[in-house]
Formats: C-alpha cells, sequence, structure tokens
C-alpha cells in the first residue's frame, strides 16, 4: 500500500455515502435485492464488498472465492467475510480451466491468466441468475485506464463501484471502511499466476502512476508541464502506451454502420400507451 | 427465411462493400491478420465469414465451430467452409461447461445456454490470441435491438458486422453473397438447447418484427401509427418491453462517478513526443 499525495486525497467521509448510494439505486433500477463480489482477497474486492453490505445489508451480498488450484488466499476471503458480514461461497475454476486449457499447446501465463478470469466471469454471471444479485466490479480507475484487466473477464460488470477511484484513493477507502490491515498490506496482484505481482507486470509502481495519471486526466496538464514535475518521457510513453494500446476494451464491440440509425448504447423507447 | 418487405430492402451491391471495408479497416487498426467467426451453421455466421473472407483472404479467416454435445449441425458448419474457402476447426466446449454445471442444481435451460455461449466466447477470445485474429460478432440489428443475446457471450466480440442489418437483410445478404440455400432454409436458433428456435422463444416472428423496429427506429413511428399499421398493442408492448428490458446489455458496466473527469468509453490521449 501506500498513502497518496495530498492533492489525491478524496474526503472519504463524502465519497462513502455517493458509493452507497449509487450501488444501493442500480440495484434497485435493476430490479434486484443483492450483490455478488468476486472477492480475491485484495483490497478492491473487500472495498466493494464493504460498500455493497453497508448499501444492501451484509445478509444480501454474496463474496465468491473463486480458486484455480492453490487456494492459499482463501483466508483472506474468510477475513472479509468476516470482517463485514457478507455471505462467502466458494467455486473452483480448476476443472473448467483446465478442461479447456488441458487440450490445448503453447498455453502461457497470460493465457492461462485470461482463461481463468474469463471462468470466474461465467460463474458470477451465472449465479447472478441464480441469486437475483448484481455483479458489482472490482476494477479501479487505475486499472480501468491503464486497460488492465482481461476484455469480458474481470472487466465484465454489471456496476464497477471503484470506477471513478485511482489505486492509491482505493487504499484510502479501505482504511476509511474498516478493510482488514492484513488485506491493505498485501501486494496488488491480478492473480493471474502465483507469484504475480501488478507492479512487477506493469513495469511501474502505483505510487508513481497514480499521480502521473492526475495530472494527465483531471488537470489536463501538457506533456512539457509533466515533464518539469520529474516524469520522464519514457516514463510518460510507458504509460500513454497501455492507456491508448488498451484502449479497445472500453470501447468494443465497433458496430458496422449502414443505416442512418445504427443502434448505439443508450437508444431506448418511450412505453407504449 | 423469409424475403423482407420492399421498404426494408438494401442495395447490398452498396452494403457489401462497405461491410468488407469495415472488417479489413478494424482488423488492420489492431494490428491483425486474420479474422475468427464462431460458425454455428446458422445464417448469421454464415454471413460473416463470407464477408469477413472476402475482405481479408479466405486463408486468412478461422470458422471456429464450437458444440455443445449434440454435434449433429457440423455438415452445415462444413458448407460454410467448403463455399467460402476459410480454415474450420472444432473445439468442444462440453467438457468445460459441464465441469461447472455438473456441480450445479436447478440448471434450466436458460443457465446451461448462457454458460455454453460464454464458454464458446472464452475459446473464441483464447484463439483470438493464439492466432492473431480478430473476433467478429455475429448479432444482427434485430438480436441487438431486442437484447436476444448472451451478455459477455455470443454478444461479446471486437467488430459485429452485421449490427445494422435487420434479420431480414441479412437474409437478402445471404443470398447476394452466395451463403448455400440450405443454411439459408433453416429455422434460426441460438442453440442454446435442442430444437430452440429463436421465433418460438421470443413469441414474435422476424417477418412480423423486423418491419415493426423499422418503422418505430428508422422512421421514427409513434405508437398510435403503428398500430394503423396493424401492430396491435399487446404486440408493440412486447417488443418494446425486450427492448428496454434488456438495455442494460449495451451499457454495462455503469461506471461509478466521483470525480469530474470519470473515464468514458473515448478518453485517449495524444501520443507523447
Amino acid at each position: 500500500m501506500y498513502t497518496p499525495a495530498p492533492e489525491l486525497q478524496l474526503d472519504m467521509s463524502l465519497v462513502i455515502p455517493v458509493l452507497r448510494r449509487f450501488i444501493k439505486r442500480e440495484v434497485e433500477k435493476a430490479g434486484l435485492k443483492g450483490a455478488l463480489v468476486g472477492v480475491s482477497g485484495g483490497v478492491d474486492s473487500a472495498c466493494v464488498a464493504a460498500l455493497a453490505a453497508s448499501a444492501l445489508g451484509p445478509a444480501n451480498v454474496t463474496g465468491m472465492w473463486l480458486p484455480y488450484h492453490d487456494a492459499g488466499d482463501r483466508i483472506y476471503a474468510e477475513q472479509v467475510r468476516d470482517a463485514f458480514g457478507i455471505q462467502l461461497r466458494e467455486v473452483s475454476i480448476a476443472a473448467m480451466a483446465d478442461a479447456y486449457l488441458g487440450r490445448m499447446t503453447k498455453v502461457d501465463d497470460t493465457r492461462r491468466g485470461n482463461v481463468c478470469a474469463r471462468m470466474r466471469m461465467v460463474v458470477l454471471f451465472d449465479h447472478s441468475r441464480l441469486l437475483k444479485a448484481m455483479v458489482c466490479g472490482t476494477s479501479n480507475k487505475t486499472e480501468f485506464l491503464l486497460g488492465y484487466f482481461t476484455l469480458f473477464g474481470d472487466g465484465a460488470c454489471s456496476i464497477a463501484p471503484l470506477a471513478d477511484l485511482y489505486k492509491g484513493q482505493v487504499y484510502q477507502l479501505a482504511a476509511a471502511l474498516g478493510v482488514p490491515p492484513e488485506i491493505i498490506a498485501r501486494a496488488p496482484t491480478a492473480g493471474l499466476w502465483p507469484g504475480q505481482t501488478d507492479e512487477q507486470e506493469l513495469g511501474l509502481s502505483y505510487a508513481e502512476v497514480d499521480p502521473y495519471l492526475y495530472y494527465l486526466v483531471e488537470r489536463g496538464e501538457t506533456w512539457g508541464e509533466l515533464k518539469r514535475r520529474g516524469f520522464s518521457p519514457a516514463f510518460q510513453r510507458r504509460v500513454v502506451g497501455y492507456i491508448n494500446r488498451n484502449l479497445f476494451k472500453r470501447k468494443v464491440p465497433v458496430l458496422a454502420r449502414v443505416t442512418g440509425k445504427t443502434i448505439t448504447k443508450r437508444l431506448e423507447m418511450p412505453e407504449v400507451f
């Protein structure tokens, strides 16, 4: 974990009720009562579970623990359950994933990790229907901007409560929500393979990339201004490379246009009367 | 199949080159050479395979035949391969899907169908990485408007070449592209369970719903005008019910907003120089 610079800190006494109302409103709009969160043992999913529990009541929130083979981190998922009083369900994705991967050759860590992330989506959305509960995603603003998620895997959810908070702001939120300190202290990992950490895989530290994104996105600073703040051109190219290379993940599918009335995301009809 | 009313017919000598350029441009923009299509044996995927073959060359197009248990329709997938010269690969999703479904109780046709649709997505996107080929979706405008697809299942793709064509227009396109008549003649089915047909499940016929959607969406007619055309209020409520109930499938995830700079789909950065 790290403490964000003062200009990135948010007043959590304002943010928490906003996010609580967001979850409650979206769940009710969909005609549902509960929420589902894939609980990995990390700080993001712990925050989403805590927010959902306070928005909907802990009895209406189910944390899903979805291990591949190594189930060693279940203890952290149990800490989330105990801290916020939510339900916890375990479904191993090992047999599903291996039924596919076992027939493939040239399976590297990335392919295996993506298959696992998508298998977790399959389980979550099937349980969404079964339990009449909304799938809450756990991606934060840093991950979302960098495109650091699996398309149709952990990127697939019905609502994204942390989508507007940088990783450092999630740490702030976690402390304010009472997430267990052992969880806050863990090195962030997408859990794609044993020993993986986000910062190692990205080649970037959250403590450096968060303020960079803040000055770039929220404050609209130029490359020159950012350089004067001490961000090297190589670092800037690396971060912007992630943003633009993974931009497609936020845009798909691209729709072919043939008529003047291509169906957009928002096209909606008034009721028939 | 059915022949669309004259006002719905499109000039396929114009539409085909537009869609061919669309596919070629999007594949090149992504730095890829090939395309992947889940070939079900139906008319939509046959059209997408044919368009991709003529856009990229048949050797760069792979049709994926992804049966659950009943592999009886493989003959139609082979007809598509033979008609357009594409590659055909088979990966059964039975073991993957059953590894999950076998542990669940209360599995109905819908849950099984959704799990299968999402398992096909897992196979397609893993092969997308393996073959450096773009996943082309097969949903048409009628399905897209009604929300008649599985979220993150057959709805998940990188590009959607048929998204702006109603089902009847896809039949027109199929004839113009030389899709085998046996495939055009088959009853449309999402293949969610044996014997399922779209029209039975929707409780709507494409021959009726296509013109209704055309007058509603493209021509912006009111409920009263549509009633005078002979569409009953019960029919109208049914169709609009589908549109609005399934609208969420085009909108997710809903992003929480906390700052003034929530990351939208389009936010993109200029290159660092």
